[in-house]
């Protein structure tokens, strides 16, 4: 059996991987474009600014590796075409310039997205950057090593372009953050919002909201941007305004595509083609919260989905399933964690949930405990069942209170449970009761309160 | 309404200050005999050492806050005798050697739990000490300042002996830790038990396993211990072998015990007495992953029951429910955080479960991140459902892993739930795949195997 996976980065490796393990005899081959395979894109941000150190270091195995495992992994190789009919395959040797026609068995498709550029003038200027790809970083770094860029505009403010203000920061440049919205981290409610801004600005980076790029200015090189609202100097502009699926190929070759506009994919992973599964970001899935169809390029998302479609591609059954997703994400910025699960308020409002929530801002830590640092809590719930359905988190602990939400949402868990949930305390790791649970009592009398609301209106 | 409440230390003050807001009219009185209430003991290790700065820290409310808020704490006041056909009590002033009675129309009874001393001879010498109250922390460091002990010996390798046996080191003494069974921290597997061995050695501890303590000697001071292998000098020696629920005031007014000792409680912190409701370290619980009644003395968890017991004893009915724990814990030492949720493998058995478990040891954030750490995870299910039922962690974010997997025990989560769990990824945070996810996905190759062992022994 011939395994073929387009594609060689979070879920195309880890697919390839999975298959391995599986199936001992399959011969597995991955094409991809970019010059190295299993690339961890989430760490590009930090390597602009030194935090991880060597390039190699976001490179989690080598074409060499994955000889060794009997996986080859055929780099600077692009797909051009899918023949599902014939099983074919049309690849272009981009290093050699050559193209050759392979056949498959089976077919995974892990093309994963790519950054948008707006269109906006002077995007084309020397000196303005996306950061999607490792080739992305090489090229801003080298582009920083050649002149020294003291002033840098970064464009978005989603956890791509607030990751790289922050390490654009620790190379000591001059950063302003635009963003288009009204707020920063959109995906997240106003509290958090502010929390990070107000974070931004206490480490120098000048920001800007409701402040739409019209212009990128200078000849030949970047020397600033004219937004809504004015005029900013720049010799270094980082892009971050968004992704998209890079579902061309499989477009062409009758790959259904969904009304997020990435592949759509049954819980197997399969495409409606016979024999072809694909996986990772350019896939849609469900989130389960919403149970609408969702598109959420993630990492994590892209290895579990990954896992479940080279498995069942080399059994060729359905033989493992991936449920969905509950939208959970989680940033850093200038030691600020900021994670979320489930649906913000406004997402909720817009699947038709009533909502019911409670805040609380507490210490990640016993106070007395030296080192206990804030850490805010937003707990949302479904008005009629109490359910859990989104929680918003920022500060110290952010990651531990985002997870055990999200544990408590793939639970189906309300809040009544969550005041009684047994969670660990000792005085290092929490206050005695967890946030969570302060959190859920909060949320208790806010249900109380919207029952007595309910009577006095009936 | 008359609110009596004895014993005002984490569940009592909980239940006065739910009542309180519960019901605005209601007269609150707390006794207690320690002279301060709501008193965090699980920091007193930290005293001892100056971590904490002032005892006062550990005080989270004085009666004077109390009184603010319109809660009567009477410290220093012993209830001797609950009258519970005329709702009277017999109460001691301990500080004016007075006695009076008292009335109450509800009853809440914290009485909470103390240090078990082992009938070691010389286990009254001066320098022996027990570490339960804040007074016995007073004691400790009365003593060390007095007379600079070099060398302590701490009987007993549970959480409070780990804990001080840290916080002794930490004042430049030479510590000893003895444990007459064959490992410490008993209620985790051996995985755990050697990583914290090894912990505590690195730092200077001298651990002594499967040694049971047989003398203190000394003439009036203790001078050192002998135990089954042979003898140790020390001038200071703290116990923490255990503790018991303080349960005779209870048991002698005709409240019925548990068969672990403890008060007997019904969902609602009833006790079989009428108007009296029960909560914290002097009752038992269930364990939901067993199914058991058990004796979980854990500030937490006396905080959960007190929030139940105040408010149904202010409302008089059964308003708020307390279903039962997972036997969740957790402790550091030397910076190892080690914690625990539902039943070891041990205790799994016990239970009449069969058991598939898994382990990893991986990194507590993305491998290129600088300074991931090391943790270990291990994931125990049960054959027959694929549920999870225990969780044991150690090393960085052992208290995130810790709380993930008690709330998906709660949420009756499986392994294929895990492994599929929409969990919270960047690279300061963790590895792309939770050792959750990681552990789960190892978990279900030996739910593989096991299948196959099964057939083929059919």
């Amino acid at each position: 059996m011939r395994l073929v996976i387009v594609g060689g980065i979070a879920a195309g490796t880890k697919a390839a991987s999975r298959a391995r393990r599986v199936d001992a005899e399959a011969e597995i081959v991955v094409y991809q474009d970019e010059p190295e395979p299993s690339i961890s894109e989430c760490g590009l941000p930090y390597l602009l600014s030194g935090v991880v150190d060597e390039r190699a270091d976001l490179v989690a195995r080598t074409p060499e590796q994955f000889a060794e495992k009997g996986v080859e992994v055929r780099v600077r190789h692009r797909v051009e075409k899918i023949d599902p009919e014939n099983k074919w395959l049309s690849v272009r040797d981009l290093e050699n310039e050559g193209a050759f026609e392979d056949g498959y068995d089976r077919l995974v498709i892990a093309t994963g997205a790519r950054a948008v550029l707006p269109p906006i003038p002077g995007a084309d200027l020397e000196g303005v950057f996306e950061l999607r790809f490792l080739t992305d970083a090489d090229e801003v770094r080298a582009y920083m090593e050649a002149r020294s860029p003291k002033r840098a505009a970064v464009v978005g403010g989603g956890y791509i372009g607030l990751e790289v203000a922050e390490n654009l920061c620790r190379l000591g440049m001059e950063v302003s953050l635009i963003e288009g919205e009204d707020r920063v981290a959109l995906a997240y409610g106003p509290e958090v919002a502010e929390r990070v801004e107000e974070r931004l600005k206490e480490n120098g980076v000048s920001v800007y909201t409701g402040a739409k790029v019209e212009e990128f200015k200078g000849e030949g090189c970047v020397r600033g941007l004219r937004y809504g609202g004015g005029d900013l100097e720049a010799d270094l502009v980082v892009v971050g305004v968004g992704i998209e699926p890079s579902v061309e190929l499989a477009e062409e070759a009758g790959v259904e595509l969904g009304e997020t506009g990435a592949i759509r994919v049954d819980r197997h992973m399969r495409t409606n083609l016979a024999d072809v599964w694909a996986a990772g970001d350019c896939v849609e899935t469900v989130n389960l919260v919403s149970g609408k169809r969702a598109w959420v390029p993630l990492g994590d998302t892209a290895n579990q989905m990954g896992r479940v479609a080279g498995t069942n591609a080399a059994t060729g059954e359905d033989t493992l399933e991936f449920p969905g997703v509950l939208g959970t994400g989680i940033f850093e910025v200038f030691d600020l964690g900021v994670g979320k699960t489930g649906l913000s308020e406004d997402e909720a409002r817009e699947t038709g949930f009533e909502t019911v929530s409670a805040a609380v801002e507490t210490m990640d830590r016993a106070g007395y405990y030296p080192g206990a640092e804030r850490v805010f809590l937003k707990l949302i719930a479904d008005r009629s069942s109490g359910r859990l359905i989104g929680a918003e988190s920022a500060g110290s602990g952010a990651d531990k209170l985002t997870d055990v939400c999200a544990t408590a949402i793939w639970g189906g868990l309300s809040y009544p449970d969550l005041i009684n949930l047994d969670l660990a305390y000792a005085p290092p790791f929490g206050p005695a009761l967890s946030p969570v649970i302060q959190a859920a009592s909060v949320l208790s009398g806010e249900f109380d309160r919207a029952r007595r609301g309910v009577r006095a209106i009936e």
